[in-house]
């Protein structure tokens, strides 16, 4: 583990990271807000998932996320989206590089790098609770569109090592979607059996929703019709899940930003409690 | 003039537009964030002026200006920090585009399209007071680095047009530092008697200061030798400006960020009194 880059903001650490990943088989990097609180002891963290294209750096520089940690006292990462070498190219801009949809790939050629679930799930908690001051009986998670996704299907898959699970736009039902079925079935395989397990609406359905949700989705956004929101909004009808629609606001990080403020202090209270 | 993309953006609108310049003798790109105070009438502006290689929209994108803007129903304006044509082309990343500089060139090449003091004193403010909800006499300034000398400058030449001026790490005493003699020189001519009056410790010297300033100076800043903020603060010395250094912070949007709060609400005060 290598720290590459190091920021003072907000009072606290503003670092980016780069680290050997077996899952990945390859070198990854990600980026890591510590606030002034953690000088003095363990804090909690915030797990933002970051979108198709995006790198760690994207939110990290674009979200507004580090004002309103600091002021909480809670601690985010901001993990890459796919691995960055060579086997990662592919044409597409939603396949592959900044694509990899937080599943494990059992496909070639995707498999021997593509391992985005165990590496976020698994390999890259083991590493930041082992090297930082963060408290892992203290975790929340979000993220924006694709990463929206990943916060959703993590947060659904493992309902008792996260307190609340938020998202920004989220790709909501992936195996109804030209963002999630093309993907899928590159990195899945054909049969969609496996599938489900990585749709946050099929989760809700066959789990139900156990833990504080909340979900902004932009009512300009122009890709409604991949992200599925409506889906998602039916699947929480009758849960404590709060969606809301944001009237004008579109796909960017200006929307991000924009509700940054209120899903920080969602998780606030779930981590603060 | 064209709007080129709008953003909802805490309840406003973020702009970018494009317009022809006759200062600059081509097309010019600015963003203009409107807070949501706007859609009711005229609301105060504070101008953004960017550092070395930046263009409209780093601070943008970067500075969590709009969140503090929005609450306090203050406008922004992000000019360019230079044309952008073939003329533009240089070499260096300290000359010709995207170092402006905020003067008029005088020498060739650079006098056909870098007239950027005249761009950001004259034309631009004639354009948005014409075209935007904004009020011409509720006006404030700031920027960053390259952005913060041209900042100062500007409100040093102008105290009756601006209630107010800070600055993020800016470059005091350009005059007697390599990010100045040589952009000095290369603009505006070997003769040193025209460059004082855009040199921010000169026009302290010579006019004193008669609005309420507050800058901001990383400790770790690593261009501390090409900023010279100790002749910015020796001559503030006995006067009503603010200077404080923020221990730690280094020259990044980080910085900038981590302060946007205090200055925008130090422009408040002054915008609406």
């Amino acid at each position: 583990m290598k720290i590459i880059s190091e920021n003072r903001a907000f009072g606290g650490r503003q670092l980016v990271v780069t680290h050997g990943s077996a899952a990945c088989d390859g070198e990854m990097t990600f980026g890591l807000y510590l606030p002034p609180q953690a000088e003095a002891g363990r804090v909690p963290v915030l797990w933002y998932l970051s979108g198709l294209t995006c790198t760690h750096e994207n939110a990290m520089v674009k979200a507004g996320a580090q004002a309103w940690a600091a002021q909480a006292g809670i601690a985010v990462v901001f993990p890459d989206t796919s691995p960055r070498g060579e086997a990662a190219d592919d044409a597409a801009f939603d396949l592959g590089r900044g694509a990899g949809f937080y599943v494990d790939a059992t496909e070639a050629p995707w498999a021997a790098h593509f391992q985005m679930w165990t590496y976020v799930a698994q390999e890259l908690p083991d590493l930041v609770f082992d090297q930082f001051p963060l408290d892992a009986a203290r975790q929340a998670i979000t993220g924006h569109s694709m990463g929206g996704h990943g916060a959703l299907t993590l947060a659904l898959s493992y309902p008792e090592r996260f307190r609340s699970v938020s998202a920004f736009a989220p790709i909501c039902n992936p195996t109804r979607s030209d963002w999630g079925r093309k993907q899928f079935a590159a990195y899945l395989g054909a049969e969609e059996g496996p599938w489900a397990a990585h749709d946050a609406v099929e989760l809700i359905k066959a789990r139900g929703l156990t833990l504080p949700l909340l979900v902004d989705q932009g009512g300009a956004d122009k890709f409604l019709d991949l992200l599925q929101p409506q889906a998602l909004e039916a699947a929480l009808a009758g849960s404590a899940g709060v969606f809301r629609w944001q009237a004008g606001y579109d796909h960017s990080y200006f929307f991000v930003a924009s509700f940054m403020q209120d899903h920080i202090a969602f998780h606030a209270r779930a981590l603060l409690a």
